[in-house]
C-alpha cells in the first residue's frame, strides 16, 4: 500500500525530477526545501505508504496528518530552463524493501508527465568538519556527467563514495533500468549527529543554480533553514521515540510470578 | 490476509466510528467497552488479520478463539443523537506495515455504512500521576474543532504530544485523505505499567457525553473496568509471553559440541 | 509463496484432520508421526513455503530435500471409524504471518475433501517432570467437548494455559471462522530442552484411540519414537544454527581501518 | 518485485543453468566467474530485487548501478558439449522469503529456455584449513549422483553437512519439484573470514571441466580471482557497512532531556 493522491494534474514540458528528502545532514531535504520556497513551486501531489512509521504527527497545535513526501512542480520561465518536478517529504521507508516499493512508485507517476532525467540530492559523511564543502556526483551514464561537466562537481567519487542508499541512489538506479538519465549530488558534511548542514546545502544549490538555468539568491537560506529545521528536527525525533518505543515493547520481559507454562 | 466478517448487515443513518483498541493505560479500550456495555450495542462484525498474533486464547475454561477486533452498532434514540459504530477488540498489529493495512481495511469497511466522521481515544502518557487527568484532542481539519468546542477538550495539544502510534492516529490520518472528518481524544495517565486507568478513561467519557448527545452514568465504571481488567491483562500478559518465547526460540545458541560446518 | 502439490487425490468421506508439527516436545509431531506408520497411512500432498527456512535439508547421504509439510490419507475400515487426512512435517513457519498464511491455505487444501472436524495436537510445559502426564483439550464449541466426553481429556484448561501458538491453534481458530470443529490436545511435558516425550505423546494417542475408534498398540512407541528422533532433533539443530548463522552474519561488524562515509 | 529484464533472448538446446552466488568463501561467485571469462559467455539478462540491499553501488569512478544477478549463456562447440545459462552476481536476499522468491523467479525464467538441470555451487566451512580441499556433491536425486559418479565429488556428504542455505540450496530444491535435476558442488574451505579460496574453487573447477566436457585452463585462475577480489570485497564491506548503518539508526537512543510523553 504506497499511495500517490494528485491534487493537480499539471502540464509538463520535458520535466526533470529533483529528489531531497531527509538524510544524513538532510542536505538534499534542506536544499530542495529551499528551491521549492524560493521558486515558488506548486504541490500538486502527496505520496503515503504502509512502509512509513505508523502514526500521525501534530501540527499547528492540533492537527493531524500522515507522514508523507510531497510533489511540487515548476515551469521553466525563460529559455534555457527545463520544467521541474520536486520531490521532498517527512521521511524515507521503515525497511529495506519499501526503499524499493516506494522508489519504482515514484518512477511510475513521474513517467507519465514525461520524466526523462533525475537528480537526486544526498550528503556525503566524511567524519570531519568541512569548511569548504565540496559537491560530489555520481551519474547512471558517462553522457549524463558529460553534461554537467562545466560546473564544479568532483566525478571522482568512487574511492571516497561506495554506495548510495535509500531514494538518493535508488531513484537513480532503478531510473536507469528504464532509460532514464540519473544524476547524484553529495554534498560534503560531517555526519555528526546534526540536523542540518546548511553550509554543504548552499554548496549543492550552486550548483544547481548552473545545471539548471535558473537563479537562486543564497540570502534567505541560513534564515530558511532554521525554519525547516525546526520541523525536521521534531520529525526525527519522533522517529526516535517511535522506534524505542517500539524496541520497548518488542522486549518487555513478563511480569508477574506466574509459572512458565507455554504451549507449541 | 485481513479479514472481516459480517454476522449482521444493520442499517445506519450518517454513523460515526467510535474507536478504542488497546493502548497506553488502555484508555480508549475501557472507555468504548463501557459505552458498549451501558448502551447495549450489537456486535455485527469481527477483524482478524495475520498481522495480529498468531496465537488462539482459551476463554471460558476451554475456548478457544482468534484474536479479533469486533464492530458493534448503536442506533440513535432521539433527536440529537447520531448513530454509532464501535471499534475495539483484544490487540492492534504486530509490525509498522499491518497497522496501515488493519487501518485501511477498517476505513473500506465502514464506509460502506456511510461513516464520514471518526473519534478515536487513545492515552497520552505524561510520566506523572494526574490527580485530575484533562482530555486532550487533535483533529483532521480546523472545523471538526469548532464543532466540539463547547466541551473541555484542550485543544493546545501540539507542544506536549507529538505523534499518535497505531490505529488512534492511523484512522483519523488515512481517514482525512478520504475526506472523512477525524478527531483523537487523549486521557491523560501516568504511563507507568498499570494495565488500566479508569479514572482518565472517565474524563474522557464525560467528554463524550456532550459529543454524542447521549446519557451515560459513571457509577458502574469502576466494576465495569475492573471485569474488563481481567481479561486485558490476560491478553497483555499473553502477548509479552508470546514474545519472549519467540525471542527466546530466536536467539536459542547452539547446543553440543559438533564442528561449526555451515554451507553458503 | 505457499504451495501444496498433490502427487495423489483419493476419495474421501467426511475425514478428519488430524495435524501434529513440531513444538514443545514434539508431542504432535510424534503422535501423528506413530499413527502414520502403526496405520499405515498414504501420503498423498506435500507442501512447502515462503515462510520455512530457506534451506534444503541432506538426507540419505548426499540427497537435497526442501523443508515440508506432508499430508496423509488413511481410510476407515470398519464401522465407527472416519476416514482421515493426517497433517505432519519439518517445521513451522518462521514469522508470525507465515502463521497465518500457511494455516489458511491448509484449511483451503483439506476443504476440497470434505474436512468439517479439525483435531491439533500440541505440547503444554508445565515446568515440572510429570510421571502421569496428562492431556488436556481445548475446543472451538461447546458440542465438541461433548462428543468426546467419554475419555480421560481434562477440559478445565483454562487456568492452565492461556493460548495455543501456532498450527496447533490457528488451524482451529481459523477453521472455526469457517463452520469448521475444533479441539486441540494438549499433552503435558516438562518444557525442559528435551527433544520428544513420548510418555505424553502416548497419554494423547491413548486419548485419540477412544476419538477415532482405531486400535494402536503401543508396543512400539518407544522404538519408533527413538528413530523419528533423530530426524526430528537433525531439524532442530539445523534451524538453530541456521539461526545463528543468520544472526551472526546481521551483526557482523565492519572491519578494516578505513574511515566512515556514509551517505543519506 | 522481483525483476529479470532479458536484453537478448539467445536460443539454446536443453541448457544447464550453473549458479554461482556470494557465500561462504565465495566458492561458487569464482568459479561461476572464472568459466564466464575464460569461456568468453555472454550476458544477456540481469535481476534486480527488493529483497536485495537497498542502495547502488559506484563504479569506475562515479558510476551508479542497482545490485544484481547476471545470466550468461554459452553454446556448445562440439559434441559431448551442452549449452549452459550461468547465473552469478552482486549479492543474495537479505531476507529468509526472499531467498524463495528469488529463486522462484530464476527457475520460470530458466524454464522457458528448456533448463533440466541444475548445478550450483557453494563453499562448506569446515573450521580447519584444508591442505587439499575436496569437492563434496549433493544430489537431488540417485540418478544425478551416478550422472557424476566418474569424477572424484565425494558425495559421502550427509554427515558432514546437513544443510544448504540460500540459492545454491534453494535452486536445487524447489528445481527438484518442478522436476528439474540438481546437483549441488561445494568445496571444502575453512571458512575464516577470508574473502575468496581459489584453492578450493579450483577443486570445483577441475570437477567441472569433466562434468561439461570442457576445456578450463587454470592457469589464469590466481589472476583472474585477485580481479575479481577486489569488487567481491567491495560488495562485503558495503553491505557489512549498511547492514551497521540499518541497525544503528534502529538502536539511536532519543536525545534530549524532554519528558517521555508517549501515545497509544
Amino acid at each position: 500500500m504506497t499511495v500517490i493522491r494528485m491534487t493537480e494534474k499539471p502540464k509538463l514540458n520535458n520535466p526533470v525530477l529533483i529528489e531531497g528528502l531527509p538524510g544524513v545532514g538532510n542536505i538534499g531535504r534542506v536544499a530542495v526545501g529551499y528551491m521549492i520556497a524560493e521558486m515558488k513551486a506548486k504541490e500538486f501531489a502527496q505520496l503515503y505508504s504502509e512502509h512509513f512509521f505508523p502514526f500521525v504527527m501534530i501540527q499547528n497545535e492540533h492537527e493531524m496528518h500522515l507522514l508523507k513526501n510531497q510533489f511540487y512542480y515548476w515551469k521553466a520561465k525563460k529559455k534555457g530552463q527545463r520544467d521541474i518536478i520536486f520531490l521532498t517529504g517527512d521521511c524515507q521507508s521503515l525497511s529495506p524493501q519499501g526503499h524499493y516499493e516506494v522508489s519504482e512508485k515514484i518512477l511510475d507517476f513521474v513517467q507519465q508527465f514525461g520524466v526523462k532525467e533525475i537528480i537526486t540530492i544526498g550528503g556525503l559523511a566524511t567524519g570531519e568538519i568541512e569548511d569548504k564543502p565540496r559537491t560530489l556526483g555520481a551519474v547512471t551514464d558517462e553522457k549524463v556527467m558529460k553534461r554537467y561537466s562545466k560546473g564544479n562537481i568532483d566525478f571522482n567519487v568512487g574511492d571516497k563514495v561506495g554506495y548510495i542508499v535509500g531514494a538518493a541512489g535508488l531513484l537513480a538506479g532503478l531510473g536507469k533500468e528504464r532509460g532514464i538519465d540519473g544524476i547524484c549530488l553529495l554534498g560534503e558534511t560531517s555526519g555528526f549527529p546534526i540536523v542540518t548542514d546548511p553550509k554543504s546545502a548552499e554548496s549543492v544549490l550552486k550548483e544547481m543554480r548552473g545545471m539548471l538555468g535558473i537563479k537562486l539568491e543564497m540570502g534567505r537560506l541560513e534564515e530558511r533553514v532554521k525554519e525547516m529545521e525546526k520541523f525536521i528536527k521534531k520529525v526525527e525525533e519522533l522517529q526516535k521515540k517511535a522506534l524505542s518505543q517500539i524496541a520497548k515493547e518488542e522486549k518487555a520481559p513478563v511480569k508477574g510470578k506466574e509459572q512458565l507454562r507455554y504451549i507449541g
